[in-house]
């Protein structure tokens, strides 16, 4: 099926974004996509519009789960846009959609998207992004890595290792 | 921009339907993907899966927007599943998703998503799906096609005639 | 339990409407409230606006289903404002959390209520509203009242016939 | 209007939690009662049918805003069961719709809750609930209190600064 065959990687983080965000989101998005994987973000600017740039750069296949009403909202490189009309809670399906998720920096909007996959029990990756505690016990629930090529390597591991 | 060259249609009807209902569906899917469209639908069974089959086979891509929360539910033929979790809510971002709607027979979740894409200002076209009327007086906003043919160049025409 | 004894009751209808309609909303949502029901509505004007009044005028309790992403949005007769930010989709859970469903004339989003309503099992009484053909053949989904009273009661008895 | 005099503030937390994260969402339910605060949550069991308990013994109104299908998973304080169907994705109209959010511990489903608060402005208590770092550097926003009285006094004291 090819659905198994190309898994569908997230790629989260802000908005807006820093010039060292992007590059990290766009070499996520090329490697992502040189290795087969389908991108899901949600469709918009900053690390999403990175990650797609990257991902189109390798002859990869983007979609964008916007949250607005119209599908001009979407980045240039978004393949596939899907309006959802939810606002914020579009974002439970980008990670719905996933097999993993990589995070690259974000604000409080991808802290939602991490938050959701962990719900879910998706391997999340952190690139630079959230860290969690409770108690003052650190939480190493998201798994940290130093590189985009690292981030990419750990999301795909840990979907072949899934029953995904 | 890839988006404005290959529209998204939908084609929506019940998950269980008739052999002759199956037959129009797919035939509608098919139709569609030789005009190069991409088509979108709810990607379970009955309607949509005949409307995936005939799409895949004329090497077009398949989009299943899923009421649950597994990418397992959607039927073979679904290229690209996207998991809402949200179930029949979900009948908004098919509509939303699409340049135009085709709807073959259905039931009352076909008869939502006719009605959002109505309040949406999508073109609709019915085969031998519902007809509406208000205060005695029939309403021609489903515009009705004959056969699977016909409905696929109306919903084809009436988005080149739009500004979407 | 509080929730059997006090069934919640949808009104739908358009945010614009006219003066005959907001009458026969009016009157709809004092005889909900008289009877002790709770109404529930997509918390904005035209019809929903005139079915919180009338509750109100009987000291009932209103509660509103917004698409957008303020309380301010509510109309001034909604007690309980639910902020959605979800647009028309909240449409489904206006439906969801009624135990039977009045419309009262209506446009294209009363009818995607009335079509969920019906794919949930939801009774729906039509007032002015929305008459359903298929293939020729009309549908009796949609039980007709004349009157706001007959609506009411009709609403109310399909409600305790239930096992709700 | 009755909106701006009954503030609805949130409480979040575990379906499942510890006999002690009970007695603190017990208390945070009543005392909001008694200050006059209208009680959402998400309807089901755990911290939010603690919280629900307190706030009607203090006479308090509850709304539950259900993930599932059927007012009939509402634990038996709720008063307005909202049903979704959304599962997940209605975390984020408990938020919306609340002026302010109290988390008592909880795990990811309140981690959500908690980002898209943060994400939307509302204020955020914290009760034994998560800690966010990001890059090594703790955030603080989520407002840290020690007992259930300062978690109440934070929430509306936060509501009554703001022009909601």
């Amino acid at each position: 099926m090819q659905n198994a065959t190309r898994p569908i990687v997230a790629v989260v983080g802000g908005g807006f974004c820093s010039p060292q965000e992007a590059i990290l989101a766009e070499r996520v998005g090329r490697h992502l996509a040189q290795a087969g994987a389908i991108l899901i973000c949600g469709g918009m600017g900053g690390v999403m519009a990175a990650a797609c740039r990257g991902a189109k750069s390798a002859g990869g296949l983007t979609i964008g789960v916007l949250p607005g009403f119209s599908a001009e909202d979407a980045n240039p490189q978004v393949d596939i846009p899907i309006v959802t009309g939810l606002g914020e809670a579009r974002n439970v399906i980008i990670v719905r959609s996933a097999a993993a998720v990589i995070a690259v920096g974000g604000e409080f909007g991808t802290l939602s998207e991490i938050a959701f996959a962990l719900k879910l029990g998706r391997p999340v990756i952190g690139l630079g992004s959230w860290e969690l505690a409770k108690e003052g016990r650190p939480s190493q629930a998201i798994v940290k890595a130093q590189t985009p090529e690292e981030a990419t390597q750990l999301a795909l591991a840990a979907i072949s290792g899934s029953n995904w």
